[in-house]
């Protein structure tokens, strides 16, 4: 990257508009990447012109700590401008999409840090992550629904007029039963059930004991207690979804029973946010995009969740479009912005 | 206590068969009694002849550690005999029943420590809180089941010929839902999934905000993020049990299907255990005591989940015998002890 001549590169052109930095900020990695202000709304994935891209780590909040969070994400940003060959005074807008920023009370906190960044006329807008993969299938536009089934789930809405709903995601045991995590849990559960009499044979024991590479379903409860909290690594439980899938192609009866229970679960909390916010129209036919995120929907599996979850869903809403985004969350954040500065500055010109 | 003549003294009336020590050790306290070992197998609760009870702190290694754990048993075991107005001399048997002891090697490793503090034909026998809370029932006799379920839940049995069996334990998330936890979690649930639009409405939402005091179900995530992950409490949660009955009770139909639910968890479990131990005979008609312990099966409500269970119970195995225990865990222990020393002095004497 670097070392284009001022006057006649990408990033010279770009600054004549400005940029826009889109900030994905999660518990693993935080990545920021950087687009030309003067751009039209894209038509397609691959028409989004992205000058630079830069990676750090750990930005959430309730992980590092307020001020290691915020040190990570200025870093980022600057990184991501350096690479693109401009500096702070070239950004117009940016969109922090950065998990863990839930209250309004943080999402103030983070305004507030983030105006002494940039220059003073630059646009500002702090949204949860869900926001981001959303803007991510629907190419910045902010409306419709999406599910996000990774290691948690969750459904959230956005309706053309700025109203939100959201459903499930409220983490492991309180009913997040469709994630990663809650098809493990379901799936250990089974092991132990059979083991000690209370429900039927299952291959899942075989497959599950093979994967942890230990000798007996007692192993099991010291194991997951291990995960759960001495080191709690909700992503070592959610790789087990591979093995519950498995077994599930492979006809046990039990795995199958478990992703139904899944694909109900997340076709529920879809069903609850597209009805809340009448994303289908009042006859319920209206179409509308359901943009579909994380491991667990990945549609490359016989046993397809993502298409049993939209078969549910379009039994109650016939107009539900399914989008598996082709950018990521941060070019999401990054369209996001660019779509409200353009809606901003029609309503400046009066158009 | 204490104060009592060598020679006339109950203590040293107990002290010239000496004394069995019952310990009940768990994470908020730890227990031990003293008893006369020079005494008739107890025909009734009343009957048991206390000398002393002694209160210490936790004892699960698991929580402080496995010295302070060890420092914690031996000062409370000390304190019984002075209380007794004897010593460590006159100690003939120990029972140790402490949660946390799970593993063989941990009961090995307590019994190699506990046979250097008393004379070297003392008896020492290290169980798990199960087998004392169902010695408590059965007045010292290990034959039969237990259900636990007060924050976790556990199914418990064992055979005459010492056989024994388990069901459910494994803990919060992996399918113990009739434990005050698992009730809790599932309340919490039916709230959020009334307030996001997944599930019907339910007084639950009123009386649990009113409970927790917090003013909308949108707090609710945070509370039991707090509890459960910065400052594990499952007492607390568990302590949502009564607004769940009292709500069923009113009649509440959400939260009478989770009450049923729970019933249906906790008999699965106990029939689980019956009949890997075939407790009920060949034909699955006999006679077998279950003792349950615990705060989610006290008996006094309306809504009477213990008499429940029973009932569901007793339509598979008629034989159930169910017993509430009249004395606390550690004489539960002490007991124990007592009868595992009248077995061997009968298989030394031959008869």
């Amino acid at each position: 990257m670097g070392g284009y001549e001022n006057g006649d590169s990408p990033a010279a052109a770009a600054w004549e508009g400005g940029v826009i930095l889109g900030v994905d900020g999660g518990t693993t990695s935080t990545v920021c990447v950087c687009l030309p202000a003067a751009m039209p709304p894209p038509e397609a994935p691959g028409s989004v012109a992205v000058l630079s891209r830069a990676i750090a780590g750990c930005s959430n909040r309730n992980s590092v700590g307020e001020n290691a969070a915020l040190e990570t994400l200025e870093q980022v940003m600057m990184q991501a401008l350096t690479m693109a060959n401009t500096d702070r005074s070239a950004v117009v807008a940016v969109c922090l999409s950065v998990s863990g920023v839930n209250h309004p009370s943080d999402q103030q906190r983070m305004l507030d840090w983030i105006c002494n960044l940039f220059p003073r006329n630059a646009k500002f807008y702090v949204e949860n992550d869900a926001v981001a993969a959303l803007a991510s299938g629907t190419m910045g536009k902010l409306h419709g629904c999406v599910l996000i089934a990774g290691t948690g789930s969750i459904a959230y809405g956005v309706t053309e007029d700025g109203k939100v709903a959201r459903a499930a995601g409220a983490g492991p045991v309180l009913g997040d039963w469709g994630s990663g995590y809650g098809i493990a849990a379901q799936a250990l559960t089974a092991v132990i059930k059979s083991h000690d009499g209370r429900g039927p044979q299952t291959n899942l024991t075989r497959d599950i004991i093979r994967k942890l590479e230990i000798s007996s379903p007692d192993e099991l409860i010291g194991v997951w207690h291990r995960w759960a909290y001495a080191d709690p690594s909700w992503a070592r439980i959610a790789a087990l979804v591979p093995v519950v899938v498995s077994a599930a192609e492979d006809g046990d009866k039990v795995a199958n029973t478990i992703l139904h229970d899944a694909v109900q679960e997340l076709a529920e909390s879809v069903v609850a946010v597209v009805r809340r916010l009448t994303l289908c129209g009042e006859d319920g036919k209206d179409q509308f995009p359901l943009v579909l995120v994380g491991g667990v929907l990945e549609g490359n599996k016989k046993w397809d969740i993502s298409g049993e979850v939209i078969k549910c869903i379009s039994k109650v809403f016939p107009g539900v479009c399914p989008i598996r985004p082709e950018v990521e969350p941060a070019i999401g954040a990054a369209l996001l912005a660019s779509s409200h500065l353009r809606k901003e500055s029609k309503l400046q010109n009066g158009s």
